[in-house]
């Protein structure tokens, strides 16, 4: 039996941790994707957890953000 | 021109990290694979940073290890 891959916790936290670094510093998903290299539509995908985003990726984004990349992995605990 | 993606500092610290909490825990990696749902020679190839490792596979190896995730992206500043 197949099944799809649904987005763990950790890419969930993953995204909510990219949107809000981005939104903090009033970036659009464009403008981020712009500084980081990678697509809009992409960057809107990982912040859905729609995305099984790579490591190169992940800190092509950090260094975009200006964060260090274990900032994004900080686990949500509400 | 055509360029191959090199192993990035954030890619060869995610390795060394993987690789030193598998040897503190004194597992090969091929029991660290069993254990994270992993081929051996994936887990090899992630601690010589030779793979674009995605964020599913993160979590599981962060899972098999019994670290959190934002462990394994300490950066090394030696």
């Amino acid at each position: 039996m197949k099944t799809k891959a649904r987005p763990s916790n950790l890419c969930k936290s993953f995204a909510a941790n990219v949107r809000a670094a981005r939104e903090t510093r009033g970036l659009s998903q464009k403008q981020l994707g712009q500084l980081a290299g990678l697509h809009r539509t992409f960057v809107g995908a990982v912040e859905r957890s729609e995305r099984n985003i790579s490591i190169y990726k992940i800190g092509r984004l950090a260094d975009a953000l200006g964060v260090e990349p274990m900032e994004l992995f900080k686990l949500d605990r509400t």
